[in-house]
């Protein structure tokens, strides 16, 4: 049994205990209070104690593959940066590097107090990512990348490849502890009416999650148009798609039917404001109405901090709207908790409370939240992963003090170094 | 004798050494050259070693009497936070507190890698600030604010003694060690023209910069109007003021004719784009003929770090102005290091060269710069202040592998929690 001690527990957005206490057992929260009165009714084999306990941040997209391209595309918009850049490096990857890819990417997303994601892996090697989200005991959500049509010669599958290798994936590792598959066309663009169609079986079959691309770039949305006089919101409507099982990444250049359909039919976007940024590809204005949850997108994005991607999310529309309520820090917290886990289908992780599973993490005490006048505002505009001292992920200890209790970070940054 | 090795040596924004090192004697960096070549003609006293040594980091806008309203005031834009939180606060404001808000921001600084900065304090209290830059051993520009009208009453000074404490403080503190004055009055709303003029004869005698904030929002241009049918820069031109000793932060509502007088006489500009997105007041289009400096602004952003700044300044014109060319890495940094210098008349600061005073920050192994593919893109974009590991200012180690030298952090954080 862990107790967690911290002068402010952020259960959610709207609830904040002082001098609180989490009590955790096997992989569940048992207990959450005040730590006077807890302390007396349980006996504790390990303690944490901080500034604040609040739950795991979830990075609901990301490509740990393109992780080791960071400081070196950033003179690209989007289709660009594809040709490049990511799809010349793609076609080399190989085992260890793809393995390399996801050792860099989560451990920085445990530093950064993500205790949970969403991988949008390359077209091979996913085995990997999940044989090291294992090891690390990373709240993992992982589907390889599927593309049968318009992509370069040495990235494109065959339909039947594709949809096999996908199933063989799912079979493997989808609910194995706390790992998940996730069905993962790479865009409208890259892939055929077949391949979705069966991609979409598959995730009816296997009761899995499906996530793609779309409206990302006003370049994306003509080529669409070209190659099918299409966009993606109408295709995934023809496939029947549009359900609360469906992540759309981006949604920038959405036409108001568009969003209209997914509001109607509870899909799930993710917002990625660091990329869309740093890709110069456009402000979202996505209605509060959908379930939005927020990514750092990278390799498009060159950090994993969670923090940073609230305080743009915040920012962002801030000054692009001249309106500061738009979204306001309590709406951006719950962007990168609740809505990240109702997104992938994980309504037992999102906030601290009795009953769900454990994933916490654990705040110092930075300077940043002093004086704390106001934690959830404080998290979101003032601290960052430089504050992130322990992790908690389904009921057990990954980080402790900033140090990986999990796996040997030595041994793993030198095989990084040596790959990458 | 120090000597500072790393993988990367960031002399400028152009020019990077790898396996380098600088060697500092006394104040001033006395070589920089390969490690392997310089450790043959040194004998080190003390050494650092990093991943990636770079000239401090210089925040040239921030008040810190505002740092501990932080996460109060995050639902308004300028006039309102200014009427609401800012000015009733600075009231309440004594001796203890002025010292404890130093303490909070100064500290904060120093582990964010910022080793120069220019603190826009309140009216009164300000020997406090400098009290404490001393002992920390910072490379503070620090001014007492000045206001004589249109004003809250219990903030409005008498012309007079408004110069007087001014005369008193640039007498006592400009020029002892590293310490500067800077001439401050608030902006143009809440300054008579006799109370600017006085202040110009000021910073012509003592030979010191003068700062004011320009041009922020729609509504204090609105004002100006209202007071004095005229606006912050012609109000500087009629009082002869706008030359290279002048700072004006902001700068978002320029007119054209605006621009171009800034630009043709030298006048320096601080851009401080969170702060700019937190309050919703726009996005600054300031032509780069202009010497452009970064400011935090703390507390109208929430956080020192100037690695967010320097990220935030490209990201916005990346996305606002739909071009990822316009604001480069390489830019952002000359804004966050030499910019800053020249705008506060530091010319011996803000490179790593023979001869400059060694204010040098040291970045530890953090996984954002692994693989380190470009050194300026990736502490533009990938880093933060995780991962500043040591400080030396004017040749001395103020913090090593995270630990601050010169002044002791317990005693200073009990007082800061018990004051503020």
């Amino acid at each position: 049994m862990i107790g967690i001690f911290a002068e402010k527990v952020i259960c959610n957005s709207l609830v904040v205990l002082t001098d609180g206490c989490v009590v955790v057992e096997d992989e569940k929260i048992v207990d959450v209070g005040k730590k006077s009165e807890l302390v007396k009714n349980y006996k504790f084999d390990d303690v944490l104690e901080g500034k604040i306990a609040m739950p795991g941040l979830i990075d609901a997209h990301m490509h740990s593959f393109q992780t080791p391209t960071k400081g070196k595309t950033c003179d690209k918009s989007l289709i660009k940066w594809l040709e490049e850049y990511i799809w010349p490096w793609e076609a080399s990857l190989d085992k260890e590097k793809a393995r390399a890819c996801a050792e860099l990417s989560y451990i920085e997303m445990v530093k950064s107090g993500t205790t949970c994601f969403s991988d949008f892996t390359s077209i091979k090697h996913t085995d990997e990512a999940f044989k090291f989200a294992e090891k690390l005991g990373v709240r993992a959500n992982i589907g390889k990348t599927m593309m049968d049509e318009n992509s370069p010669e040495n990235l494109t599958e065959t339909t039947k490849s594709s949809l096999k290798e996908t199933e063989r994936l799912i079979k493997k590792w989808h609910g194995k502890g706390i790992l998940r598959y996730i069905i993962t066309p790479r865009f409208d663009i890259s892939c055929s009416d077949d391949l979705f169609y069966s991609a979409a079986s598959l995730a009816k079959k296997y009761k899995v999650r499906i996530q793609t691309h779309a409206e990302e770039n006003q370049e994306e949305v003509a080529a669409e148009q070209m190659y099918s006089s299409r966009n993606a919101i109408k295709t995934l409507e023809t496939l029947q798609l549009m359900d609360e099982n469906l992540i759309l990444v981006h949604c920038i250049w959405l036409s108001e039917s568009s969003k209209r359909k997914i509001i109607e039919n509870n899909v799930n976007v993710v917002h990625c404001p660091g990329s869309n940024m740093m890709l110069a590809s456009g402000v979202s204005k996505m209605p509060l109405e959908m379930n939005v949850a927020l990514g750092s997108d990278v390799g498009a994005y060159y950090n994993f901090s969670m923090f940073e991607q609230m305080r743009l999310a915040s920012l962002l529309q801030r000054v692009s709207n001249r309106n500061v309520g738009i979204i306001d820090h309590k709406k951006c917290f719950e962007m990168a908790t609740v809505n990240g886990a109702k997104c992938l289908g994980l309504q037992d992780i999102g906030t601290i409370e009795k009953g769900k599973k454990a994933d916490i993490v654990l705040l110092s005490n930075d300077y940043s939240l002093i004086p704390l006048n106001d934690s959830v505002a404080q998290v979101v505009y003032s601290c960052g992963r430089e504050a992130v001292d322990s992790v908690v992920i389904n009921g057990k200890i990954i980080m402790k003090n900033k140090k990986i209790l999990t796996v040997n970070e030595n041994k793993i940054m030198a095989h990084i170094r040596e790959t990458v």
